[in-house]
């Protein structure tokens, strides 16, 4: 051993890790989350689905109750459902089967950072494509650049920025694409919009979904993939075995079974986005993107630092989001429960008036 | 699209994907889990800990207090030490940042599946090394070829087999390897004896350790690595964020913290192994080898699935790893508590004698 880091590879010793620094605030809005925690009911149907089993023994190795009620909640077949330990295992499983050197992923550019960097470490190559100067998907661009690439992912709404795109113009990519396509839906339930129906008619169409926003558990690491049967099968080959712990599992086969007490959650929270979407468009030195999720991305002319240290003050956590590309002096807030939203608008607007 | 397939890579669509028929019994013997549960004392701590904390919020971006007292619980450096959803999932990191086309991983044979699957879908290619004929290590062959591949994976003690490398065996492999050594010690307490005491003199080495053995928390899905802080460094770009979950972070924290209530069902589990190995190898018709894990290898002279069925009839799950390389005829049976280790016997000799 000459070199500790020879094992190595030379891809990933580039790589930068992606780090977060760790803060508390009394108003969190910086990670997308629902501010609204798992209802009562459902966390006692857990707690009581739960007592008397063995920790000792693994789950079973197809999550078959868990599939079921998946299919029946999403309106696709059981074998088209793959479950993992957040939607970030089941990226990884589907860059891990599809690249390699030599192979070219497509991804707009500002996204989810977790696409390039897995990438990135596979040793494929990634063809970034810009949003448009408005924050907006580039469909005539991002068309091309399926046309070449044996991946494609587009997170629709997309973080950071919360633009959406729509079904017509997923087909034409769809159309266009000589290889698959992937569309993360982390934060659909915002949108009233799915690619779901779009499955049947386009096979190599992959969507994921996560219970980690609109589903209220973030803190148990729950996502789903879709797709057809035969594209699940491969993608599986690189799940891990027993990759969903049977606490996680027995919670998201609640949520799904008591949907209907998360639902009125997220009418309120798509209430309040288009009513911060509306406060901030109306507050002077301030610009704002359309949003179609449960966050909205800004700037000021100010530095992002500087925001983001003075909401800190005020007791209000946002994401500095400037270190995206196209995105100098942005910050991410997620939107909260009403009071939150009050709160936070009312220490940007102190913050904006001590700059005049 | 012409192909559905073609996006997939052509490695991974040679791979059989790894699957596990469902079988259920009275006495389960078949995953080598803990036959104890968590003790209640621990599963009531964690529910404490839990109950008001939100499901909806990510977990800590870095388990630091899960992190320290891994580190004091292993005697380790806690900036080298990294915690997965499973070890399953650290096997993966280590592979993801170490393996390409062109890179080549020393494994034995017959060991985990995972191993070579994870290669081989990475691209890489895999050295394999059978045991000796008396399935034991076979260290010369090991330092062989370990002196010439990028890493070199060592589950000792080895599943499904059972033998152990002794650590005079395991420094040898460490000086005359070219690459990173990653020791698997899933099933070291039954073993008494860890290569942790060696992180400190070979920087290459990585150690992986379980919670779903002698933790008895399979169903919980935790595991960690232990290395060089560099290394882990690296190794952590391909771990994702938020991997292991709130209920199983706090549940790996009080197993940690009340281990002493563990102790006694892992001293336990060990007599009865040896009990089993005693009773065994006193039985005619029966070769079975010598095992340091919770779990032993035996081969009669039927074919294993004849053996399987008649202990399946008898309510007796066992595997039947025959179709590993080498392992004609051969069933694992993991130790039990005393009853199931009883009922087992039992039903093997019933099969015994009526096949004379």
């Amino acid at each position: 051993m000459k070199d500790l880091l020879s094992s190595i590879k030379p891809a990933v010793r580039q790589v930068q890790a992606y780090t977060l620094k760790h803060f508390e605030a009394r108003v969190k809005v910086n990670q997308n989350e629902n501010p609204f925690d798992m209802p009562e009911t459902i966390k006692r149907a857990v707690a009581n689905s739960m007592s008397g089993r063995a920790w000792s023994r693994y789950p079973a190795f197809v999550p078959a109750e868990l599939g079921a009620r998946l299919a029946r909640f999403a309106n696709w077949k059981s074998d088209g459902i793959l479950v993992g330990n957040g939607s970030n295992e089941l990226i990884e499983a589907v860059l891990m089967v599809t690249v390699e050197p030599g192979r070219r992923v497509a991804i707009p550019q500002p996204t989810f950072t977790l696409y390039k960097m897995l990438t990135t470490i596979l040793g494929g190559d990634s063809d970034e494509v810009c949003l448009t100067p408005e924050l907006a998907f580039d469909v005539p661009r991002l068309v091309e650049a399926a046309n070449h690439a044996d991946v494609t992912i587009l997170c629709s709404p997309n973080n950071p920025t919360g633009c959406n795109l729509n079904l017509n113009a997923l087909r034409e990519i769809l159309k266009a694409a000589t290889g698959m396509v992937v569309v993360d839906e982390a934060y659909h339930e915002f949108s009233r919009q799915s690619a779901v129906p779009l499955l049947e008619e386009f096979e190599h169409l992959v969507v994921l979904r996560t219970f980690s926003k609109a589903m209220a558990m973030a803190g148990l690491r729950v996502g789903y993939l879709l797709g057809h049967p035969l594209v699940v099968e491969q993608i599986a080959k690189a799940k891990l075995p027993y990759n969903l712990n049977i606490f996680s599992m027995t919670a998201a086969e609640a949520a799904v079974e008591h949907f209907a007490l998360l639902q009125p959650q997220i009418e309120l929270l798509i209430e309040e986005r288009e009513r911060l979407l509306g406060e901030l468009q109306r507050t002077p030195g301030v610009t704002v993107y359309p949003s179609q999720a449960n966050f909205i991305a800004f700037k000021t002319e100010s530095p992002a630092a500087k925001v983001f240290d003075a909401l800190y003050a005020g007791g209000v956590l946002v994401r500095d989001i400037s270190r995206y590309p196209m995105l100098e002096n942005f910050l991410r807030v997620s939107v909260g429960a009403p009071q939150e939203n009050d709160q936070f608008l009312e220490s940007l607007r102190k913050f904006l008036a001590s700059r005049n």
